[in-house]
């Protein structure tokens, strides 16, 4: 009568800046029912980072066999950097009857799509390009050229919003959160 | 982007007894944005009633009136009385922007599924018919007889869960409560 006893596969993505990585951090921590997908990357752990906490860290040979094994929901190159979702560790969360949610950005949640139609899309949107803005410039992590071109990418961005099945616009967090929350639990509800 | 200022219809129906009317009185003390549709009826008031916060009450040459004028989203007549949906009302809410919730029985929800297909459906199910019958008993207003009719009514009810948009499980009224608010907040986050 209800969906399958299969968790369900939440895609949050958004533009850079727009604040993900808060909502779902806030999201975890007052909703136990869901895993956060463990990503693989090739690049350095920082120091306070943990091997299987915050990424899987491996070596580009070991990424590159990954990826010739399809054992990846998507991947991309980030600079000289590796990032992957691993597909096994999802697969497995979402057949023992758990949600999982992935914090992606909008090119990966395209790869995701492909092979995961039964998704659940949210798009993170910020109130405005002019609030993710300055957002960026209060962070003083980028230059004003690097700005520039994060402005760019979400300009464009924010035209994809529409390719998903949700829209959060993150004014504050807590109801950010909230709404998230509610989307999960909703399609929880929702007849097949 | 997201889907018109308009306010979203919600209708809330499930067999008789399930706790339609406690979930609603629940959610509209803990969620303010919405309004409940009072209906029009030509029952006689009981003496806690007020006119035009419980219902509205008319004559029965009042209420045919309304029905030729076309003025409902859904009427019925149960045993000697009339009871209808006021168009009007609702419209006008919805036009304003706020959402709507009726709390309607399964005939009367197909009816506005005809007129309002983009409203949003959700279907109060008791956890089992055995509980439901378990409520019927330990509510004590009901001859044997009468339970079985609504228990056969039930039944064939329950057959009905899947042309709704959500289930929603009135196991613990806080639970469902959450669970009817969480459907609204995500509807009004979906993309057209």
């Amino acid at each position: 009568m209800l969906k399958s006893e299969e968790g369900k596969l939440i895609i949050l993505s958004g533009p850079s800046a727009v604040g993900k990585g808060t909502v779902i951090t806030a999201l975890m921590d007052e909703y136990q029912d869901i895993s956060y997908s463990v990503s693989v990357t090739t690049r350095q752990p920082r120091v306070d980072e943990e091997d299987g906490v915050d990424y899987f860290f491996v070596s580009e040979t070991e990424f590159k066999e990954m990826i010739d094994n399809d054992e990846f929901i998507e991947w991309a190159k980030v600079h000289e950097n590796y990032y992957g979702t691993p597909k096994k560790c999802v697969e497995d969360t979402l057949a023992s009857g758990q949600d999982v949610i992935l914090e992606i950005d909008i090119q990966g949640a395209a790869q995701v799509k492909k092979s995961y139609q039964q998704g659940v899309f949210i798009f993170l949107a910020p109130p405005s390009l002019e609030e993710l803005e300055a957002r960026i410039q209060k962070r003083g992590t980028d230059s004003q050229k690097a700005i520039e071109v994060r402005m760019e990418n979400a300009t464009e961005e924010m035209e994809r919003a529409e390719n998903y099945d949700y829209i959060v616009v993150n004014d504050e967090v807590e109801e950010a959160v909230e709404k998230v929350k509610s989307v999960i639990i909703a399609e929880r509800c929702k007849v097949d």
